[in-house]
């Protein structure tokens, strides 16, 4: 039996054949273009064309799971609001469902899906209770509690990102002040540098971005601090002591066994997770808390989680 | 059939007999005095007068659930530390259950049984996923997942009061800068309201403890805040935005259907739960958040939710 996997993007479909193993058969990516209908209709002729090149037929998927950049109905059924893709209200489930009767179709927000990749196939395997922050232009990510995703207790989902940090601190985009967002982002390591870079004229993190605040990027922020710029290593310690402030807060709150950290910002790998480590473990209530690990599963994450959602919301 | 609920404090040990429906039938009460062995045989003693009184014998008990003020082992055998009770690695439910053969005991930390006392019979009945927050000299309380009592991913237990809220701030006891427990705590409202009584002398709040901190009490704060004194309103006001902070959080991050809040605190009643409510909408993500409401349970939130340790464990 095979899994079909959809990511669907503001730019491009990806699609992904899996086996059982979730290991990735074949793959394919077609551009996005707007409407449900149309989606829906390139979204199964893809599935077609990889099960036929597979030597299968529809009577061989086990199920197929679509991930999208946005808020989906508690039903599963509906995309409430996906602003890139302009979809508002897209019963995309049901038209999908439509081409393939008597295939499980399931649908769930990207980040969600993410969660599920890293549980079944990355870093959060075996997992009864871990966590996945990606530090991004926002932050996404979400649990896994009682070994399967956690989807809020209202059905609204969750927003581990929108957890005050600093209370009354910088304003965040959701409203709130003080967010993990705005403290632990890519978006805020970039404004954290931008103001140091302003104020520090003599720093190499001036120099690279010639002084203009537009130029700053987190990686250049985290190459000025690995090649040992004072303003830079300044920045880049007050931003690992944010967020481990806000993972030793999520390990006291839930006992997690692992919270996994992808996303752009932790491509830093070791310069980031050792400091990091060595700050969660001095902020645990717990003295045996849970490990703090790169996430594992990066692009593909969209794929292999929307394969495995049918088996999450059917499997203790 | 019976349930026993034993509620063990560094100064007496409360014993109840319930019904099936969690009605109190019978109540009594006995100094604590030192020593595990000691403690478990004049609880047998206890309940085989309860027992006797109601006309019942050891095989009308379908369970013995017994709190402690301190921590237990993932396994729920030994009382690691406990110590006003000056327990330490004490193995107090096989002690209990040599005197009642046949019948299941239950231990676990007083905390975890308010939160139970909350689910079956409070203010979380009904509650798939909802916390408790007992607001007193530290932050107690836990959480209710999938409908059940969440002890932790890792077997810990679970600090909802030690997850940063104020990055870096007010010292806590547990060695973190700016816990909960550090800006919502009873303790941490006496701490404001001190502070401010001494920088503004023309104030009631000095008045009423002669200008002493030590004089300073949690319902005298909210007293003279509701007696309309400038400085006191000022403390509480701020006071009620930490809580309001971290409740936001906690609906954010997990969706909770409703948050209890009990403890001295909580006894101001509307006086702080209408601003409350209103502070909590406007820091939620989700509109239709849940409910914050009083905790409903008091003193006999021990005896209740040991009640029911037993059947926690055994029923999803």
């Amino acid at each position: 039996m095979y899994r079909i996997g959809v990511d669907i993007g503001g730019t491009n479909i990806a699609l992904g054949l899996l086996d059982e193993e979730l290991e990735l058969k074949d793959s394919s990516s077609i551009p996005f273009q707007r409407g449900g209908e149309r989606v829906a209709a390139r979204i199964a002729e893809q599935v077609r064309l990889m099960l036929e090149k597979a030597g299968a037929g529809v009577e061989d998927l086990s199920c197929i799971g679509v991930a999208v950049p946005g808020s989906i109905d508690p039903a599963g059924e509906t995309v409430i609001h996906a602003y890139n893709l302009d979809f508002h209200n897209e019963p995309l489930r049901m038209r999908i469902q439509a081409f393939f009767p008597g295939v499980p179709v399931a649908l769930a927000n990207d980040a969600d899906a993410a969660v599920l990749a890293e549980l079944y196939k990355g870093a959060l395997q075996g997992c009864k209770t871990a966590g996945l922050y990606t530090l991004g232009t926002g932050i996404g990510g979400g649990f896994i509690i009682g070994g399967r995703l956690f989807r809020g207790g209202r059905g609204n989902g969750i927003e581990p990102g929108h957890v005050v940090l600093v209370d009354g601190g910088e304003m965040c985009t959701c409203g709130l002040a003080g967010c993990v967002e705005s403290y632990c982002s890519a978006t805020a390591l970039i404004r954290q540098a931008g103001r140091a870079m302003t104020a520090h004229p003599e720093s190499l993190l001036h120099q690279k971005t010639a002084g203009n605040p537009a130029s700053m990027t987190a990686k250049l922020a985290i190459d000025c601090a690995k090649a040992g710029d004072e303003t830079a290593l300044t920045v880049f310690r007050t931003y690992v002591g944010y967020l481990g402030s806000a993972i030793a807060s999520v390990m006291n709150m839930l006992d997690m066994e692992v919270v996994a950290i992808g996303g752009g910002v932790s491509g830093a790998g070791d310069f980031l997770f050792e400091p990091l480590r060595l700050d969660v473990d001095a902020k645990c209530f717990f003295k045996n808390h849970g490990s703090v690990v790169p996430a594992q599963m990066g692009n593909a994450a969209g794929i292999v989680g929307a394969a495995m959602l049918y088996h999450n919301a059917c499997n203790g």
